[in-house]
C-alpha cells in the first residue's frame, strides 16, 4: 500500500494568505453591503505599463505566425531576457554576474520553495522571524523542520532569528551554525532592511562558517536609500556564498504574469560540485520555462520607455507608503518600514493580539491587512499593511483606520 | 559546511533533448551549409489558432486596464479554466470529476517532476522501459531510485516494465508489488496505447495491490480509435487509484505557452489522508498559479471556434505521421505508433544502437530524431520521430532518410 509525505501532516494549520482569504469570504458573505479596502497580501493593483503592454502583444502576435513561433523555450531562459538582466541589474551596478548564471523562472515563489532541493536533507535552515512563510513550509514538506510546536510556534530543527522594533529588524548572527541562511532584503513583512556595510557582515559571516545565503530580493526597486545594496552582489565574497532569487512582481507588476529569476553564480561549490550546474539540472528537469510572451514582457521592464513608466509606478506605491506611515504616526500608531519597501510594519495597540487586531479591523474599517503572527511568533504584536492599494483606497482605508 | 543534496550526484550524463541539442549544435557548427530538419524533441511548429490568439490580445488588454487588471491568481487557477476543463474533458465523457479536484499548472512537465513529492520517500516506482525521463529524474532527484549501474542503464530501486515490440508496448503486472505507477498513454515514446479494457485492468490493479497510477495523458487530443479511453477515469474504479496529469502543448501547440493541469480526485486517499489536500497545500506553497493571459488561451481552448482550429491542427500533424509511417514501411523500416500519438517508433537497421542511428541520420539526412536507448535500456534499437515538423519539412526529411 502506498504512503504519503508524512512531513505534510507535521504542517500547522493552512498557509497564512488561505486563512484570510476565508476569514474575508466569511465576512464578505455576512455583510454584503460592506465595501472591502484590501491592504493584505502583497498584490499589486496597478495595470501593466504601456511599454510592457506593447511587448506582450507583439510577442502574441509572433505566436500566430508559424515563421515566429517559438515553443519551448532554452532551460535557463531566452539569451534576450538573461542579457537584459545581467547588464541592467548586475553590470550596471558593478556585479560581474555572467549570463549563464542567471535561470529564468515563473517567480520567487517557486524558486524560494525550490530551491531548498539542491542542499542535503540535513541542513540546518536559519530565517529570520517574522518571515515570509514559504521558507520555513517548502523545508518543512522537505521533513528538515522537525516538529512544530503550537504553543511556541516553532519548529524543533529551525534556526529562528528574531526580527522586532528592539533589535531595529536587524537580527543577530545565530548561535548554532546554520547551513542555509534566508534573507529578503528588503524585507517582507516587516519593510525594513540592512545598510550595506552590515549586509557585508553576514556575508562574511556565510563565508566563514560554511553557509549558503538564500537572498530573496523581490522588493529592490523600492530601495531609496543611498546605503543599502540592490544585489548581494555588491558585497565583496557573496558570489562563494550567496544565491540570489528576484522577481517581476513588484518592480513590474507580474503578480498574475508570473517571472522571476535566480542567479546562482559558478563560484558558489560545495567541494568540487557546483551548484550553479545542479541548479541547471533541476531547471532542465522538473521546469519547461517561463512563456514566450512573459520572457519578452520581461525584456520590456529593461527598455527606455519600462523602465520610465515602472519608476512612476514604484513612486506611486511608494507615495501610498509615505500617506500610511504619516497618517498612522499622527493617530498615535508606532510604525516601522515604508522607506526602502512597499510595507508599513505597525505596533498592534497595547494589549491586543495581531489576529484580534486583523479581525478588529475587519470588522470595524473593513480594511484587510495581515497579522504578523501570521509570519512567525516574533511577529506577534505587529500588523503588516501593503502600499499596493490605489491612492483613493489607500487613503480611504487610512480614514476609516483613524475613525476607529 | 553546508553540503548538496547528492542525489544529484547519482544522475547520470545530462538530460537527453540537452544532449541532443548540444550534438545538433556541434554538426551545425562544423557544417553552417547543411539544413537541419528536426523531428526530434516533441515540440510543436504551427502557430497558435486565431481563437487563442484572439483570447490572449484581450487578456493584454485587461492587464493594462486597472478594473480588469488581474494579480495573483487563485491557488488552484481560475474558476472559468476549471470549469471549462470539468465540463470538455470530464463530464462531456461520462467521467464525474468536479472543478475542486482541477489544479492548473505551468504544464505537465512541472507535475509529473513535481507530483512525487506527495509520496513517501521509501516509495517503490514503477515506469515503462522506455520512458519520458522525467519519472525517474524527479525520483532519482528525490533520493528513491538508489543507484544507477552504467553498465545496465538502471537505477537498483526503480521497477522496470519493459515495453518492447514482443508485448505489443503493453507492459505485464511488475513481479514487485509498486507503491507509484507511472503510465503515459498514449505513450511518448512508442507512440503506441492500451485498449480501455487494458487500462481497467490496470486499474484494477492499482486498486487491488494499493497502488497510485499516475496518469500522464499529454497526447490524449491525439486518440483515433474508438477504443481507446480518452481519460483514465473512464475506467471505473480510477478515482481511488489515479492521478492524471494533462498538457495544453500538444492538443493546442502551447509548449511555449505553458499550461497544463493535474486531477487529484477526493476520493484518493491513504488512510484518512486526501491526497488532493495535500496538492492543494503545495500548490498554495510552491506555485503562484499560471499566468492570466496564459489561462484564459486555456479557456478558448475549449470555445467553439478553439475546438474547430484545434482539431485541424491535431489533423495536420497526424498526416504528418501517417506520411512519416508509410513512407518508412515502404523503405523496409519496421515502424509502430502514429495511429493514436504524434510519434512514430521505429526500428533501427539490424546492427545499428540507437545513437549510431542517430549520428548516421544526424550527418547523412541532416535530420534529428531521438535515440530510443535516450528513454532507457528497452529502447534500445529504437528510434523516435516526431510528427510536429511542418508537412513539407517531413516530406523532405522523408526523402532524405529514404535515399540514405
Amino acid at each position: 500500500m502506498f504512503q504519503i509525505n508524512d512531513n505534510y501532516q507535521k504542517l500547522p494549520g493552512s498557509y497564512l494568505f488561505s486563512t484570510i482569504a476565508k476569514k474575508v469570504a466569511a465576512f464578505t458573505a455576512a455583510n454584503p453591503d460592506k465595501t472591502i479596502i484590501r491592504l493584505g497580501i502583497g498584490d499589486v493593483t496597478q495595470p501593466l505599463a504601456p511599454a510592457i503592454l506593447a511587448a506582450m502583444h507583439k510577442a502574441v502576435d509572433e505566436m500566430g505566425c508559424a515563421e515566429t513561433f517559438h515553443g519551448y523555450a532554452p532551460d535557463l531562459g531566452y539569451d534576450f531576457l538573461r542579457r537584459a538582466i545581467a547588464e541592467n541589474d548586475y553590470r550596471a551596478r558593478g556585479c560581474d554576474i555572467e549570463e549563464d548564471e542567471i535561470f529564468v523562472s515563473d517567480g520567487a515563489k517557486s524558486d524560494s520553495a525550490n530551491i531548498q532541493e539542491i542542499f542535503a536533507a540535513e541542513s540546518r535552515i536559519a530565517v529570520c522571524d517574522p518571515v515570509y512563510p514559504v521558507y520555513v513550509d517548502s523545508n518543512a514538506m522537505a521533513g528538515r523542520t522537525g516538529t512544530y510546536d503550537k504553543e511556541t510556534e516553532r519548529w524543533s530543527n529551525v534556526i529562528y532569528m528574531p526580527c522586532t522594533a528592539e533589535n531595529g529588524f536587524v537580527p543577530e548572527f545565530p548561535e548554532e551554525t546554520p547551513d542555509l541562511i534566508y534573507l529578503c532584503l528588503p524585507n517582507n513583512p516587516t519593510g525594513t532592511t540592512f545598510t550595506k556595510s552590515k549586509l557585508q557582515e553576514w556575508v562574511d559571516y556565510a563565508n566563514r562558517v560554511g553557509a549558503v545565503i538564500l537572498y530573496d530580493g523581490a522588493y529592490e526597486a523600492y530601495i531609496s536609500e543611498p546605503d543599502v545594496a540592490h544585489s548581494i552582489y555588491e558585497c565583496s565574497g557573496a558570489k562563494t556564498c550567496a544565491i540570489e532569487l528576484k522577481s517581476f512582481s513588484k518592480n513590474a507588476g507580474f503578480t498574475g504574469v508570473r517571472l522571476g529569476y535566480a542567479v546562482v553564480p559558478k563560484e558558489l561549490k560545495c567541494g568540487d560540485v557546483s551548484l550553479r550546474n545542479m541548479w541547471a539540472r533541476r531547471h532542465g528537469t522538473k521546469f519547461n520555462g517561463a512563456p514566450y510572451i512573459v520572457q519578452r514582457a520581461g525584456e520590456a521592464v529593461y527598455s527606455r520607455e519600462g523602465k520610465a513608466q515602472l519608476k512612476e509606478q514604484v513612486a506611486y506605491y511608494m507615495k501610498n507608503a509615505a500617506a500610511i506611515k504619516e497618517g498612522l504616526k499622527k493617530s498615535g500608531y508606532t510604525v516601522f518600514g515604508g522607506v526602502n519597501a512597499p510595507y508599513i510594519w505597525l505596533k498592534t495597540p497595547s494589549g491586543t493580539t495581531s489576529w484580534e487586531f486583523f479581525d478588529r479591523l475587519l470588522e470595524n474599517a473593513n480594511v484587510v491587512g495581515t497579522p504578523g503572527a501570521g509570519f512567525g511568533p516574533s511577529g506577534e504584536g505587529y500588523f503588516r499593511l501593503t502600499a499596493f492599494g490605489s491612492y483613493e483606497n489607500t487613503l480611504a482605508a487610512l480614514e476609516r483606520i483613524q475613525k476607529m
